[in-house]
């Protein structure tokens, strides 16, 4: 395996200076009201608010300078996008970003705001590899995929080891699983500093595929595709699916109604803003409190990047 | 003048089992945009929510055993109410809070959840005093203002001392102002802390007593009330004028165009969820960015209750 625990303690140590140290919320509220020991890990607060900047930063750190020279590449709406293009601007290279038209319009004004160069395409695959295909052809830029690179996953990697140096005796951690990056980051720094740590991760009911992956043990794709949790549409690869079953204790869905209601949640009485995707893990907590009860839960809340109109269309119903 | 230095370290020492000792919270991306160097005093992540805890405690822990054994009785819809009931709730005694019919069920809830008695009358200040009076002469609770009282004044005093812990050097504070209990206790805070310290406040455009209150010299009512920003629609004491009048170096006025702005700014840069209220010193400050470049700008952010629908409704037009 690529991946060791001296590669991970490498990523920690190149990224640092381009990263924040997120830090380890609890709230005594939560804790009484679930009998558990949250640790809240707030990748909410990491730069570009989301932790794809710590996979984003240490892939493209371990390009050569030949390779630096050419620039980066990727094909994604989300966070991903985000890194790249503030790890283009930090290390003063070319960022190519493929973004699908429909992609919302503050997202896209992102991306360009650090400088990177904005491909729209259509809101398709096979347009996408096409776009990101021919700008690879033409400039000779890396291709740095969202999760599918054992660079990536390397830096995920780093924020579960963050999280044990703050909380050592941390029984669980729990993270949300879309394309598995995050996941399989987190199974690899678990057994690497951490052996006995259990990981579970939650997966939205409108984007089942890595459970069904997992007992198929080939990599499958979601029954059907419809949940408010729009950073984890994404399927598991072999790379991520590999790890991932070695490693994860469990996998457990939720509803997008569990999902809302661990959202209001936190943003009631943690008073911090995060984003559907990021709190599935949560919600799965509180779903499966009972295995759970009087243990040290470690949940990654992966990001806070949500449009804010949203919002009232999922809560003015109540 | 009852409210001296000593009593507003005595306050602070009391308190403090109760509260959080709130984090200061600095974002280098609205530095940036603004040229000001901003510290935020987050009374958001403050227990219930909001900085009122600070004096609400405090005057209820200057109460006498005798007193305290009767209770305490307020009228509020707001974090002040919530602010008596966490108290009632802490020393184990008996909150009687009366509260408009109109009142959102979850505040109504979230008062009834520390176990106070809530009193429900209609929406007028005359129904409010009157029932108010009535349970008062009732149950002999003591009545604590939510901000024409001294030592809720001194306990509202402790978060500019506490900030200051924090950033010595800090140049400026800024606070919201409604009925001037937070505004006229930073005065009093700075004044014996800091003695050089300038206090600015901001006001709604919907609600703007305080400016003229300050240029009359007499208590001014708003010469109309509407604005997102809720928690600021009541109008200056006799007693808290004062205290501003002598002290503050100038009140800004913002329109809620501005404070959405500002919130928003808040929500996706710092990712932290505020009240409208809470925003109107930062919306004050970029306004008036001119004034505070290149200086070291504290902005107590008072509080963080917010009703999630209604961000749909702020931002859905954008």
């Amino acid at each position: 395996m690529k991946i060791t625990k001296l590669s991970i303690i490498d990523a920690a140590e190149k990224i640092k200076p381009f990263i924040h140290k997120t830090p380890v919320l609890t709230n005594q509220t939560i804790n009484k009201m679930t009998g558990i020991e949250f640790y809240f890990k707030c990748e909410n607060f990491q730069k570009i608010g989301a932790f794809k900047i710590r996979g984003g930063m240490n892939a493209t750190l371990n390009l050569s300078k030949e390779q630096l020279a050419k620039g980066i590449a990727t094909h994604s709406s989300g966070n991903h996008a985000q890194a790249l293009a503030y790890a283009g601007k930090k290390l003063g290279i070319k960022a190519h970003i493929v973004m699908p038209k429909s992609s919302p319009q503050v997202k896209v004004n992102a991306v360009r705001g650090y400088g990177a160069n904005v491909i729209l395409c259509e809101s398709n695959q096979q347009a996408r590899e096409e776009a990101l295909q021919k700008v690879v052809d033409e400039t000779g830029a890396s291709f740095i995929h969202p999760y599918d690179n054992d660079d990536v996953i390397t830096g995920q990697a780093t924020c579960v080891k963050e999280l044990l140096e703050e909380i050592p005796d941390l029984d669980i951690v729990i993270t949300p699983v879309g394309g598995g990056g995050l996941l399989s980051g987190t199974c690899l720094g678990a057994f690497y500093f951490k052996p006995g740590l259990q990981v579970y991760a939650g997966e939205p009911e409108g984007a089942a595929d890595a459970v069904l992956s997992i007992k198929s043990g080939k990599v499958e794709k979601a029954p059907y595709v419809n949940t408010i949790a729009d950073g984890l549409l994404t399927t598991l690869s072999e790379r991520t699916l590999a790890i991932i079953k070695e490693h994860v204790t469990d996998i457990f869905l939720v509803s997008d109604e569990e999902i809302k209601n661990a959202l209001r949640l936190v943003y009631e009485r943690m008073k911090i803003i995060v984003e559907p995707s990021c709190v599935v893990p949560f919600a799965a907590a509180l779903k499966n409190a009972q295995l759970f009860k009087g243990k040290k839960v470690g949940i990654i809340l992966s990001g806070g990047n949500v449009d804010l109109a949203k919002l009232g269309e999922w809560y003015s119903e109540k």
